[in-house]
């Protein structure tokens, strides 16, 4: 497995205690649910062992705060509202997309019920505003406000995505846009608000967020090269799961797209009805491969890294920090899970 | 049917097309089924003729700006903000309670999917922080903070309500509790938000939310009452429709909680496994009545609205805007469906 930046772990260890405490004012019916969706405890309430997520937003929250010269604890408070917003998100995501398992335990809807996972997730989307609005300054306010127009992009990728579905043939902007929502828009969010809440200045704002955005979009794309193509042992998921799915990720998108004999191939493995064996799932991985599906999802991840990076040379940040930011886009474009 | 106040259309009026222009900032996925939800639109996209809510808490909003000399302008915000909750949390309410039919015409869930009713919810949700914080001031800020108060008792209330389902015996006292935050904590928000975006005292803030928060008990309570000795020809639903549910609401929860043989007798029907029939909901009817659920629940209505009348007294207001609402509690109290 390729090794995670410590940086994320540092950042965990500051902002996880600081979501536990938010997660406390909820009432007690929610409370068990969501520490379940966290990994703090199992279904039946006893203390979980389970691995949390990679926490990027929780540490790009609060490296922008250090980026700009503040303390990492100024940068905590975005970390905690960002990943209220973003597990509320995943909970509702679950839901929509079926998945029964994420990070190999049963989704919330899946070990309570969607009503559970509804509720639970509304609660989280209402308290990430909350902790920024309950003793509001001006950088908070207007971290409550970026956060609210993050969210409504990232709904609006969501849709986008689901919308994806109904339509033959989608491109391969069409995706690079959806994800530019989906996970772009949020992680620009995560990767500014520290320095937001750090009253930095505008241009080093502006950086961050469009660091973030691109590194969302890069991020994305790795994923989509993990789906089909990624180590099942590393994953956790099978082999072509993307495809078996018959999920339009970008390297599907880029095939179906092209006017060739594969994208027609592909194309009506995707219209049939009958689920797609493992035979099947290797032809069209090789389909896409064979396309250039695979190279064009690479490119473009490379593509949105090099814009991040470039986006942090446009402003002035602190050396520690800075490097860490650009630690993280390399693991980003590396990683294996 | 009971009149309605004119002041509730006068409201609405004013409110409205402010929500559909905030609406149109939607992603183009969800504007369609969130149009559909507020009745401007049939699932097919053709404009709808469908009769919107009773504007409740517009009319709270816009009247508590002008009960504290301000214009109803500059309540309609407030209303704007507080009517994009209530109606997330309709959408969600929906999928949760299972019911297919609101206002007379398909839920969002059922007229297009529950992942659409999700994601539906989840937009306006975001967007009613969104207009409040777009362009912060101090009041708007202090409103947002409010408002995200006020939902998270609000979902802490519909999570109690769902746990009702699971415990054999409620209290009324539960009810009444469950109640205020289910209910009454949004409307005491939009009883007072347009206070607070006037700038208002803090005393007349107060006495508005006292007002609006037993006026949403009183309103669930006659709810309640309707919900099982309703008539069907104006409710729009059938007779003892609460009862067919299995509801545990204000009547059956004092009924239930008497160590009576009535009590015993309506915990056989709730506890049984089939559907109840039209006998056996008459006779559920029946037991309430006598064991005096049904008077229980009017005492409580009463006194929540001498409460919410009461609360009116606590600070000076203007006039006119003062007599509509005493003359908005008359209507809870004496409504018909």
């Amino acid at each position: 497995m390729t090794p995670v930046p410590s940086t994320l772990e540092r950042a965990r260890q500051i902002v996880e205690p600081e979501i536990e405490a938010a997660v406390t004012s909820l009432c007690p019916e929610l409370i068990h649910p969501v520490r379940y969706h966290f990994g703090w405890e199992e279904v039946d309430g006893s203390p979980s062992l389970a691995k949390s997520g990679k926490g990027l937003r929780p540490a790009l929250a609060v490296l922008s705060a250090e980026a700009v010269g503040a303390p990492a604890a100024t940068g905590a408070l975005g970390a905690v509202a960002v990943e209220l917003i973003h597990n509320f998100s995943l909970i509702h995501d679950d839901i929509i997309d079926g998945d029964t398992k994420r990070r190999h335990r049963a989704t919330v809807w899946k070990a309570f019920s969607v009503d559970d996972a509804v509720i639970s997730g509304d609660a989280l989307h209402t308290l990430a505003f909350q902790v920024l609005l309950e003793e509001p300054s001006s950088e908070k306010v207007e971290a409550a406000s970026r956060l609210a127009k993050a969210t409504t992009l990232m709904l609006a990728g969501q849709a986008a995505d689901m919308a994806f579905n109904n339509q033959p043939v989608v491109t391969f902007e069409d995706c690079v846009s959806m994800e530019a929502g989906k996970t772009g828009a949020l992680l620009g969010c995560a990767a500014s608000i520290g320095a937001v809440l750090s009253r930095a200045q505008e241009a080093q704002i502006v950086a961050l967020d469009n660091y973030g955005q691109k590194l969302g979009i890069a991020f994305q794309a790795v994923d989509d090269i993990l789906g089909i193509w990624g180590n099942p042992e590393i994953t956790g998921k099978p082999a072509g799961n993307d495809l078996r799915e018959r999920k339009k990720s970008m390297p599907v998108a880029f095939t179906l797209s092209l006017k060739s004999s594969e994208s027609e191939e592909l194309e009506a493995m995707y219209a049939a009805s009958n689920d797609l064996n493992e035979l099947e799932i290797k032809k069209a991985m090789q389909l896409i491969e064979e396309a250039g599906g695979r190279e064009r999802t690479q490119d473009e991840a490379q593509t949105q890294l090099k814009g991040a990076l470039e986006a942090l040379h446009s402003a002035e940040f602190h050396q520690r920090p800075l490097e860490e930011l650009k630690e993280i886009a390399i693991f980003v474009r590396e990683r294996d899970h």
